[in-house]
């Protein structure tokens, strides 16, 4: 086991109706001026707008807001939202929505108070040290940004995606009603479901020894979410599924699940560049990235992904057919994306065998010569695996 | 599922070496003077107290000190610590050592800022809602008192065990080096173990439906806890072992294994009656009294404790026979907590059958008429488990 350090200080406030506490929440924190930050509107026509506006006039607390987040989002938002906070004297940024709207939230914060340009912190030329408090409601369980410390913007000129980090935008708190999700489209479910099961293979593909426990945890969350996600695709509002795929999503990326092991995130990095160049959703391009991968990588550790197969998709073990149950795993998890009718290949997503060298060389460019730690994907190996998803 | 919050916001450094960071860390909460809080002075055997301040004096961190902690840790101390801080005006608080000398030091951080009696806070006749900040060296894991927002202290006019909470005696930084742990006498190394699990009974014991994913996790850790002991016990230096344990103390204890459920906590309390008649080791006790409190509410749901003796302790699952699977994996507990050398009986750790009309008399006195939330233990039913535990 590695030494580490964990720290989730976010406060989460779990269950129905919680969103009528973000008023006292963000009262807590000294707030006097709030910048509502959301997506393509869907929280007013759901009525959800309405009630955070209640809940904040009922402590006095006044607000500005910036809607119009997009899935990828951009820099071109972040910095109106740096300027509007700045003309309003902006001192919380309340993000109501999944996680495209969390992360330019926290690009929003972090740029706030910085004097150069925000997209420094995405250039790792400067480090997050310091940002305007965050609180959150949750609206799309998938991206863990409600819990983590991390956020992903993409710049418009070159449509690079890029993420950064910083302990400053961790959110102070985060509301998760998983009531909120009820009405979330069913390919928006999946994909959220796919984000937070990535999060957690990113985690479990390591080659750190002794990691057992942390092993545990991880198959404990993922089992529990093909469970819940099968409920949720034929019962939508069935709440007890809809809120196991809500805590899961947050503790798969808060850290909880990463301790003491190097993490991987080469299927991340080779992702980002799918949904950089035909904006897909993140979710829907690694369902796409990750059998090709998880084939690609199997003779890397194949005791990993025989346990896999064994602990989370429930493939009799053959101990001495290792590949076999390994091989038998990832099938069983291609299988499952396809029965959420999530898309496994290039064809899929509408993404093109001929682009796949413009794709490599823009993660070239994002991402350096060798990506990932549990492999350390070569721009070679990147490009057998971009071809196996065309299958 | 329930609602709740899951509020952890200390920083968890854990790995070999990491009490060299403990000077950079209480600089960075901007404290100026410290008081180092312990117990019996092992640590100053060890060279861990030279290892301290030669850290807090690299950063120019003044200090003072107060030793003396003992097991089931007296309010006597806490009053001299109050006292203490205040005359050396002592701005953070450093508790090295197991829980007992953590939860001291919770209790001098909020008595310090208080201007009645700390023990109000125990008494539940005031509410802790200041503290100085508190860090933690820990050597002992057991209590989870480094991740808890809890502290148990022992008023000795009278032996009252009491229990108290409060966000703002929560550590901001918890350091965990499992090789600190390498030197613990076998005996407190198994009653650590007993206190960690035992916290995971209290929450895996829940009438609450629908907790499938905390299920898991429980069950995950629970599992990890019994594999490293039997290594631990064998190879007191084996570090991976050690440092599961020192992990799964944690994790146990800092409320991600509760989450959207109500938990019971009537076993502690029974204990706590124990350890306060006859001061034995908290974790000692608990193992004396969870075999005859499962057994006991065996029946209040046979498919829990079924799914337990599956899950954790490998019994061969007869769905049919769900009382005797449910047993035998009672038995199955009993038998792992001899095999480390823990007391199982009242004979065991010298208590007395004829003490037992004492014991519920402090336990009402402390608790009520009804005790916890899986059965709710009257004092009727305190009186049988206590009498099971007399066998």
């Amino acid at each position: 086991m590695l030494n580490f350090n964990f720290y989730s200080p976010t406060n989460f406030v779990f269950g129905k109706d919680t969103e009528s506490q973000v008023g006292e929440l963000v009262k807590k924190e000294k707030a006097k001026k709030v910048l509502i930050h959301y997506g393509s509107g869907s929280i007013k026509r759901s009525g959800l707008f309405d009630r955070v506006i209640k809940s904040l006039e009922e402590v006095n607390i006044e607000y500005v807001e910036l809607g119009g987040v997009v899935p990828n989002p951009r820099d071109t938002l972040v910095y109106e939202g740096i300027e509007l906070c700045r003309e309003e004297k902006v001192d919380f940024i309340l993000a109501v929505g999944g996680g495209s709207t969390i992360d330019s939230a926290k690009a929003i914060a972090a740029g706030v108070k910085y004097k150069g340009d925000f997209w420094d912190f995405y250039e790792k030329t400067a480090t997050i040290t310091k940002a305007v408090k965050i609180g959150v409601i949750l609206t799309i369980p998938a991206a863990g940004s409600e819990g983590s410390n991390a956020t992903v913007i993409t710049k418009t000129d070159g449509m690079l995606k890029r993420v950064t980090y910083g302990d400053s935008i961790r959110p102070v708190f985060s509301i998760i009603n998983p009531e909120l999700t009820y009405t979330l489209p069913s390919y928006q479910t999946a994909a959220g479901i796919v984000d937070m099961m990535a999060h957690i293979f990113e985690r479990y593909l390591t080659k750190t020894n002794d990691v057992l426990l942390t092993d545990r945890l991880c198959e404990a969350t993922l089992v529990s979410i093909i469970e819940a996600a099968k409920v949720v695709m034929e019962e939508p509002t069935n709440y007890e599924a809809r809120a196991t795929i809500c805590w899961a999503g947050t503790i798969a990326h808060n850290g909880s699940l990463g301790v003491g092991r190097q993490e991987d995130w080469a299927s991340h990095r080779l992702e980002h560049e799918l949904s950089a160049l035909y904006d897909v959703t993140h979710g829907a391009g690694l369902a796409v990235i990750f059998p090709s991968y998880m084939r690609y990588t199997v003779n890397v550790d194949v005791q990993r992904y025989r346990r896999l197969a064994v602990k989370v998709f429930g493939i009799k073990d053959k101990p001495k057919k290792p590949l076999k149950v390994a091989l038998a795993g990832i099938q069983a998890l291609e299988n499952f994306f396809k029965s959420i009718n999530m898309p496994t290949s290039f064809e899929d997503i509408g993404a093109k065998k001929e682009d796949i060298d413009m794709l490599v060389k823009k993660l070239r460019i994002n991402c350096g010569d060798v990506v990932g730690f549990f492999k350390g994907i070569t721009m070679e190996d990147a490009k057998n695996i971009y071809e196996l998803a065309c299958k």
